[in-house]
């Protein structure tokens, strides 16, 4: 995997893919599905995300304040879901469904192998965990996978049903 | 246009798609573009999102505490990067790039009938304003226009590069 700079990280994210979240707590790593999240600055790269309290991962994340941001193609739709439907709580979900845990360079959780970019992340408000499970994340490194060229994510609409990226349009925007 | 039962509005938003965004302050409206928004609860629907204090919208709704967030189809993509490359200060937004301002139910922003979803909306959370930028807005009326049917949206990459819905694909997910 190759170094992303920061300033491009919000290119990854802005435009709402489906990601997966790993975190790693009490010598276990894990990960989850999650859809709800978004940039709040460029750079250093912020990002919101909420966790239900419900989910495995919620415990792990407010214990240790970090996690990784694992984007995948959309190629991955089946591992995606299939993380998304199951827990943590007593099951491998790296060995279940195919995906390899490698390690990161700043933070405990694990980077998954197969993604197209990774987002090493440390929690850096929890201002508004107690009342919406909203944390707010400061990306501290960033990792690309060149040899996945011009990758399409998945974008959940509710209830299992995805729409992939389609046609690339390129307008004159000033917008960043 | 037809009311949207609250419970669906996550439907819209969670995919990430490019969202115009209209506020009204001292007998003028505005209209904005924006990506930077995440949904952080089913029902009551509440969003997060992130408007900057360098746009003209950002006073208004800092100031009235209300706005319409409505969805642009991607056939609307010259409008919508025209509404984002603009600023509202001395200039009406709706009458320059053909958009048409409709009275909402609930809140004083007007709807843009363009859109094909439009979501009246309330600050409700005003604690990570002054440090991001960052409301929380409760979605309290919520309309679809039945004769758009299954609109693509658009998904804004950064610099003017957009990516447009394609595939639609049904998996298993017990996500909601």
């Amino acid at each position: 995997m190759k170094e992303l700079p920061l300033a491009k990280v919000y290119q990854l994210l802005e435009p709402g893919p489906v990601v997966l979240l790993t975190t790693a707590h009490k010598g276990r790593a894990n990960v989850m599905t999650m859809s709800w999240h978004m940039m709040v600055e460029f750079e250093p790269p912020l990002v919101a995300c909420v966790v239900s309290n419900g989910d495995h991962s919620f415990a792990a994340l407010k214990a240790t304040g970090e996690c990784v941001i694992a984007v995948p193609a959309a190629s991955m739709a089946d591992a995606v879901v299939a993380v998304g439907n199951t827990t943590g709580r007593g099951l491998d979900k790296f060995e279940a469904f195919g995906l390899t845990a490698v390690p990161a360079a700043s933070v405990a959780p694990p980077l998954v192998k197969e993604c197209f970019a990774n987002l090493e992340c440390r929690v850096v408000d929890r201002r508004l965990v107690a009342v919406y499970n909203l944390f707010v994340l400061e990306v501290v490194k960033a990792w690309v996978d060149p040899r996945q060229k011009s990758p399409k994510t998945l974008h959940h609409r509710g209830y299992g049903t995805f729409v992939i990226d389609g046609e690339v349009v390129r307008l004159k925007s000033k917008m960043r």
